[in-house]
């Protein structure tokens, strides 16, 4: 940085200004848009470099775009890191995992594996998803509804946001493993994933508030019934829609499933000023809330 | 999160055009826009919540957004955190930092000011610094310019990315005190401050790759000269340009400042592939870039 002049609630005005004004175009045509233009499943990943790297010149996008990357870089990649104990080096991994510096990555290097339980199973996590918890409740304060029409809205992630899944993670590794999506959802038909208890009361304090809240998760709709048990058993009551993948949408990276579902909240009327997710999937793309937040969660990478 | 189904490079491919999609819209009429709105600068602070109020209704925005918190969570917050060691909080607090979960913050909580000396200090600033850069070399790499037009375009902040200006701080309790101009722009006309080592090898690495470097810092157009001076001193040489902030740009927010710039770059046909910062407001707005690289930075917030 550096920094410039003075005035700096006049700044934050003239930046809200800015972007409503970029807002608007924003939300224009992006649903439909890439269902049409999805290449074909199976594209090889021989064949797709040139398209991909001529898109990439075309287009200035923020902090969500995943090329293919030459190989990730990974903690130990650097002979410079040599000196540097496994301890910092893992620490560094799960910074850069958090302010989504890192490459799309599809399990936890190996040799952070006993740092990520350690941290997860530790009084750090839960410090952390506690202070998250507790910036999102005094922007929820500060954001507080003023309509009484009733449409604004709080989005929530499901899994490692509103409820923990620690105990699976815990017997595949803690990220170790490649992610097994017929396993996993043997463990969510058991339905006992426990809350997050700093995320169940930041959930009653928005609602409290007057907000409405949006349940946005990647579970498949074969999951409805279990999930919405699970849910209430764990305390969280009273959503205003419990919103999860059809059929259509199993093949949509996250990131655009969840922008489709929030241009459908836009479009019937919710203003969207809050979402709390563990992925940066979770909160980029379009239809983007007022202000995100992002859950500590460095077992694993969701696109 | 939870998963959904396979292709990951045609999803990958289907995001970066909805992206592209997006991306046109984006760019248009930004920059003048809140000259024109920003409201005259004194607007005091009883005066602006209501407007404040209206405005963030209507706009669905990113993580940009820095409402005046009724009054932001600190490490201290909460009668629960009693518990936990204040060294605890203190990374907690420091990650909410990094992933852009803080409300802005004028000085670093003065609990955490031993937290932060010993981070900026120590062996993990090095090896956060380090890894971000072997992320974003290795992302280089990726999107390597294709074309011979010598349009593609890494942007770079300077203070805390490519210089540091540890020194300074260190006499200013790393953090603890109210951000002071003038002090600060004597410490800028020494132009002693340092390369960050793993800065100065991603900087080359990306120029000799066919990238143009562009310098787009928040100091003033006044030190021009001793920047220069400074920069060529530690070993950064061949800019495109480096851009200083002129007098007009002084009120301005960084996010708008930068936002500006890079829409000025991109008038003059240069595609933005890559940008390192250590502020939100180096990386966030307008005219992004395709990946944007956040820098650790615990010892001060630029809006």
């Amino acid at each position: 940085m550096a920094r410039g002049g003075g005035g700096s609630l006049a700044h934050l005005l003239a930046t809200l200004l800015l972007f409503l004004l970029l807002a608007t175009p924003l939300a224009v045509g992006a649903s439909e848009a890439e269902v049409d233009l999805a290449p074909a499943e199976g594209v090889s990943e021989a064949v797709a470099p040139d398209a991909d790297a001529q898109q990439q010149h075309l287009l200035p996008r923020p902090l969500v775009i995943e090329l293919p990357s030459a190989r990730a870089a990974e903690p130990d990649a650097d002979a410079d890191a040599d000196a540097v104990p496994t301890d910092v080096r893992c620490a560094s991994w799960r910074l850069a995992a958090e302010a989504n510096n890192l490459a799309p990555w599809k399990a936890v290097p190996p040799e952070c594996v006993p740092h990520v339980r350690d941290y997860v199973t530790g009084a750090a996590y839960r410090s952390d998803l506690e202070l998250v918890a507790r910036e999102s409740a005094a922007y929820a304060r500060a954001a507080l509804p003023l309509g009484d029409d009733g449409r604004d809205a709080w989005v929530f992630d499901v899994d490692e946001t509103l409820l923990s899944n620690l105990p699976y993670y815990a017997d595949h590794g803690y990220g170790a493993e490649l992610f097994d999506h017929h396993r996993f959802d043997e463990w969510v038909e058991r339905g006992e994933a426990a809350a997050i208890p700093s995320s169940l009361k930041l959930y009653n304090e928005v609602r409290e508030l007057g907000f409405k809240t949006f349940l946005l998760t990647g579970r498949s709709e074969g999951h409805r019934g279990v999930t919405v048990e699970n849910l209430n058993k764990q305390g969280f009551h009273d959503w205003e829609k419990l919103i999860l993948r059809a059929a259509g949408d199993r093949k949509k990276t996250a990131t655009v499933y969840k922008s489709e579902k929030r241009k459908e909240m836009e479009e019937e009327g919710y203003r969207i000023l809050g979402n709390s997710g563990d992925q940066w999937s979770d909160l980029l793309g379009s239809s983007m809330s007022a202000r995100s937040f992002k859950l500590p969660n460095p077992m694993y990478y969701i696109p």
